[in-house]
């Protein structure tokens, strides 16, 4: 019987959907969850693309170009020109979802071995995609107590080996909500220059930005702009998390060169979102209001309920749609499991996601959930009401 | 400057697409082309489909599981039901076009340094997956003048070393289009098996063969169930090329695993498409059984009408809908180059694929190309006329 090699024994099952076995259990049995643990919103796509959509009309479905279609590629240049990034179509390579991106991105710039730095808590599927291209991601910490902002450039000189090779930069941050304002970016994309790295720029959650602070695109650094490749996803922007579309975007030639190559041997991205996404641009800046001021009063909302829980500490995300809670609690995957396999109220539960996971190294965040408001805000205050109701009898177990 | 590694400076561009540029020029010249260079099949996809793609109506295109929905599956499985293959849903992972399987698969399977075998020429895109796992693609011959058919066991130990962990088969073939026999099959299972090696199966053209020849699943090979990871897809079987669904299925529980873990951190496949596909049980057989025999006669007329060229040699495939032909030049590219720059009668052209693409060895295949039979008779009959001239003008140059 042949063996599976070791390499990817430290593949692991990804924290927001480990616990679904539990969470389907439960809905077994009856009872009704509140999802605060993954990041799909419930605010409706727009309608401009469910239409066409519908109006799909070929008769055959065929592939379209690996690079993606001249629609999906004009309007992905459109709303770019919008943002005054200067970015040409031939540096666009549509994506099946960020993920997809992500994928390539540390398929082509890293060799086996390399490191690439990540702040944590991180995206937790990062270390997928690097231990699949045989990358080190290395963690750089920061804290719930800073509001989880980019620590000096000195604690990434401390990290900073002859094998780091790059950093992968979430901005806004997932699993923080934070967001970086532009004087420490500047800091970060000098140190970057220096040490000749590249800068995977994650930044899926661009149009989720509620405080004053003042951030920007790192492709819109000039002096970057052959270390920058970006990572994009129609999933939250446009609450279009299963068209599975996004896009890698860069200045730099040959990392789009090689992306495309990859791209052509996955054939291409699925032609009928395409096409129905190549009529985004029709989507009007009110719908982006909107759902920031959404997504604006279920932060406060979420912030000021939690904060009543005893002993609960929070950060304050300027963000993206998540924050990170240190609960009262030794270990929170414990209370989250219990969450979903003993308790509930009047029939209803919550399902969070443990933190734990989000972490590089061990040991941090055992006590803290990343808690996803992609509720609307009644539906989050009877979330964190069962979360404090949770944490009492959890206590008197 | 960031240095891109040098790793993957073997990628290649797909051989399939790599003269679209000059396809491109010639269509702005008002060139009519005959595209015979791409599986792209012209046959309708399954109506049920196209109306279910109308009918999704859900108000937010949410994730879905990242092995696959429920319904995809359950579709999944009972097609293989219907073909006798004893699958359980837990040993399907739903991918994102065959291609992701084959992706996985190479990432699962494999350390850097091992080599795996295929038969050439080969499926072009599995060199890309295998170098991105570090993988060694080696190439066992197969022959033209023999119809592409499996060598002997002998063969295969000739090629095998101790770095040898696995063998890819596509069956029916892509490019050559052999069928390969049962009692072959046997042979090279038992091969497998003695050397404990992993056989990646593809068998995304099963539906189309049109000889009388037997074979069967890789699959259903019970002694080898460990070793099997099959790669499948819905592109060809239901003509739906742009709807991005295949899936890995395996009773090898280690890989399944994996492969679960890799479709976590890609979060999940379309779901629009997973939609309309859970219908696809509705396709009734009388649909398999028309594309058959339409494709079985262009076959037909398409060997018929290209050995009426002088010094052409082609094999005659029992399934897929490709063959390789040898043409009277030194170099099928410069042949294929010219077809697109500078011939056209009447306006029309043809597209082919230069074979050599197809070849690990270099300098095999040099004055070959696949044709793709996905067009009507009356359409292969004008662009092998279109060959025949443009052999003519070629070599009166």
């Amino acid at each position: 019987m042949p063996k599976i090699p070791l390499k990817n024994q430290n593949l692991a099952f990804s924290p927001i959907r480990k616990l679904t076995p539990y969470a389907e259990a439960a809905k077994k049995r009856g009872v009704k969850i509140f999802h605060l643990n993954i990041g799909q919103p419930d605010i409706a796509s727009p309608e401009i693309f469910l239409k066409k959509i519908k109006e799909f009309n070929e008769p055959v479905v065929f592939y379209e170009r690996s690079d993606g279609t001249e629609g999906f590629k004009n309007s992905l240049f459109n709303y770019y020109r919008r943002l005054n990034l200067s970015v040409k179509l031939e540096d666009i390579v549509a994506t099946t979802g960020g993920s997809e991106a992500l994928w390539m991105a540390f398929a082509i710039l890293f060799d086996p071995g390399d490191e690439c730095l990540t702040f944590e808590p991180t995206y937790t599927n990062y270390q997928t995609f690097a231990e699949l291209a045989g990358v080190k991601l290395k963690g750089v910490h920061t804290y719930l107590e800073n509001n989880f902002q980019l620590p000096p450039v000195t604690a990434l000189e401390q990290v900073f080996t002859n094998k780091t090779k790059g950093i992968i930069i979430t901005n806004p941050s997932n699993p923080t909500g934070a967001v970086y304002p532009e004087a420490m970016l500047k800091d970060l994309v000098a140190f970057c220059i220096k040490h000749d790295l590249f800068i995977i720029a994650d930044e899926t959650y661009r149009e989720f930005i509620y405080g004053k602070v003042t951030t920007r695109s790192l492709l819109s650094f000039k002096q970057a702009e052959q270390n920058v490749i970006l990572t994009d996803s129609l999933s939250k922007r446009y609450s279009l998390c299963g068209a599975r579309l996004g896009c890698l975007v860069s200045k730099n030639k040959i990392a789009v060169e090689m992306a495309n190559k990859i791209a052509q041997a996955r054939l291409a991205s699925p032609s009928i979102e395409q096409y129905a996404a190549s009529f985004l641009g029709e989507v009007p800046q009110s719908y982006f209001d909107k759902v920031r001021i959404e997504y604006q009063a279920r932060r406060d909302t979420l912030v000021f309920e939690l904060e009543k829980i005893p002993d609960i500490k929070v950060n304050h995300p300027d963000g993206a749609f998540y924050l990170i809670a240190q609960l009262p609690v030794v270990d929170a995957e414990d209370f989250c499991r219990f969450m979903l396999e003993k308790f509930e109220d009047k029939g209803e539960t919550v399902m969070l996601a443990p933190a734990e996971g989000f972490y590089l190294t061990p040991g941090m965040g055992v006590n803290q959930v990343r808690i996803a408001y992609v509720l609307n805000q009644e539906s989050l205050k009877r979330a964190v009401e069962l979360i404090r109701l949770g944490l009492v009898k959890y206590h008197n177990e």
